[in-house]
């Protein structure tokens, strides 16, 4: 049977929330991931020295054992420097999100006033700190991402020192954008290598496939499938899995987000699989995230087989993505 | 108080299904409809002449008055012209769909092979019977309509004699096409006057907002306000009112379709008076469906009022549009 092993997975994009659901989702990733960035979007957002020391006290109590590394994270506001000196040891990155852009994005970023983000973005670049972005205007749902492409311009224009993040892209134009400027780099879901927008709404409506930024057009699809198959230096994994009950889902309103973490890893596999190029997923799901963060992860061996697997209907009250289908990868052991 | 009266509203698309839920919505349409074009999508479909003659009668005897006409329809097929000449008598028009385009529509055509459509689309024409198309192709979904523009040149072309009318157009390809062939017609929903795809999954994912066509871009709403707002004489409304029970519109798998045969009236006054254009309402909900079909409807007279109106939360175990939301015109008096 084929197997696959991956040293220390990493998801760069991994929202935990907090309470009984961090309970429920936490050891879920700590299985089979090293680390992730968990991001601090909880209500309030995550924004002193305190409240990121208290969650990630409560992330490490929500996992099993201490084989897995909650690299933290902050809400982007417009920080001091003292305040970025005082907690810079205490988080990995700073995550920037648009006002309302997402799931609690409130209080996020309104207008893209340079001069007024200038001391903390200096300031993070000088302390190595990335600034992870949420990369969507206010635009039409379809455009809002490559709306954004002016942003990531004038960040990366003006702090070129800072190492910026365009998170969990999902269109051609971002990865065009990718090569135009050496601080911007990325993070791919894996939903977003699997679904369009014809996944979400092009025969039945699917709650479940439903997330910001939504998944785009065929052609975005191959563009995102085309860097993160060759494990593009500047792409790393992340899942962005995110975890809501199942009556926020399958609703009147139902909330954005696609649950994958458990299954992430086995969903990978069978992507790079069909296109031949598992050689790469080790670069894709850690190698990169480990060169472009100068992080260390706690060693992890995970080991998957080319079988059948069956996902789970659910985790908890979270429905993952495919629940109740077949995939055809399965972790195997984790070391 | 501003006041609007509208002479035998006509409905040129309507799905009113079978059983308890005709009985449920078909009071519903009667009420402020002089008639309708009814959908002929059952399970199966509505293709024999005793299928229309007993689908009319289980309509009438589910309206509570005589004050309604069903135009009936075929599910198209390529029939024979005997059976065509047998038929006209019972039926306004034949609707097309695409195999599997939309809501029961498995069965319908799979390629458009003029030759083989040949004798029933000449038959058509020469029996004055409008030929009813769902226009869409297998593509993505934000270009399914867009492809299905060489579907209608071809057709246009080939039967010039045939009146061919572009269901429920949600797309500024499909406004452009109208005028390029004298046999094009189309009809416009209430509810593509009014969403584009961000109030379908631009913000929360609101399956009642979810329907096939889908709602497009803003350049798309703003092509279909134009010319129903200026009631071109080749427009006319249809609402596509296509009633499924709560528990499938609000769960995972959610089927396409919105409900807005109770409040269709009120909206139209709502969005032709914000535009200054009440006076067209006319023209675009009865006089143009008149020419177009040469049709006499009964009398009615349905005056509405421009006051407050809450929309009810649901009518039998069906969720309209908006409920529970406030609309600003509502029905005074019908007679």
């Amino acid at each position: 049977m084929k197997t696959k092993t991956l040293l220390m997975p990493l998801d760069m994009h991994l929202h935990l929330r907090d309470g009984v659901m961090l309970e429920t989702v936490a050891p879920l990733s700590a299985y089979s991931f090293s680390g992730a960035i968990i991001m601090p979007n909880l209500v309030p957002p995550v924004t002193t020295l305190d409240d990121v020391v208290e969650y990630k006290k409560r992330v490490m109590s929500a996992v099993p054992n201490d084989y897995f590394e909650p690299y933290m994270t902050l809400f982007y506001k417009n920080y001091s420097k003292s305040f970025l000196e005082s907690v810079a040891d205490e988080i990995t990155a700073i995550k920037l999100y648009p006002d309302g852009a997402t799931t609690n994005s409130d209080g996020g970023v309104a207008s893209f006033d340079i001069e007024k983000m200038r001391e903390t973005l200096e300031t993070m670049a000088e302390l190595e700190i990335p600034l992870c972005v949420h990369g969507e205007s206010a635009g039409f749902v379809m455009d809002r991402e490559a709306e954004f492409m002016s942003v990531y311009e004038l960040l990366a224009k003006n702090f070129p020192k800072l190492k910026i993040i365009m998170e969990h892209i999902t269109t051609k134009d971002a990865v065009e954008m990718l090569d135009k400027y050496d601080n911007l780099y990325a993070t791919i879901t894996v939903h977003h290598l699997l679904l369009t927008l014809d996944d979400v709404i092009g025969g039945m409506m699917m709650p479940h496939h439903f997330c910001k930024p939504i998944a785009k057009r065929p052609e975005d699809l191959d563009a995102l499938l085309s860097i993160a198959l060759e494990a593009h230096p500047k792409v790393m994994f992340g899942s962005d899995s995110a975890p809501h009950p199942q009556h926020k889902k399958e609703t009147c309103g139902c909330a954005a987000g696609v649950f994958t973490a458990p299954i992430a890893l086995q969903l990978l596999c069978e992507i790079f699989d069909q296109y031949g190029k598992l050689d790469n997923l080790q670069a894709f799901v850690s190698d990169n995230a480990q060169n472009i963060y100068g992080i260390c992860p706690e060693f992890k061996e995970v080991t998957l087989e080319n079988r059948p697997f069956e996902v789970p209907t659910s985790y908890g009250n979270v429905v993952p993505m495919y629940a109740g289908e077949t995939i055809n990868w399965a972790i195997e052991s984790v070391e």
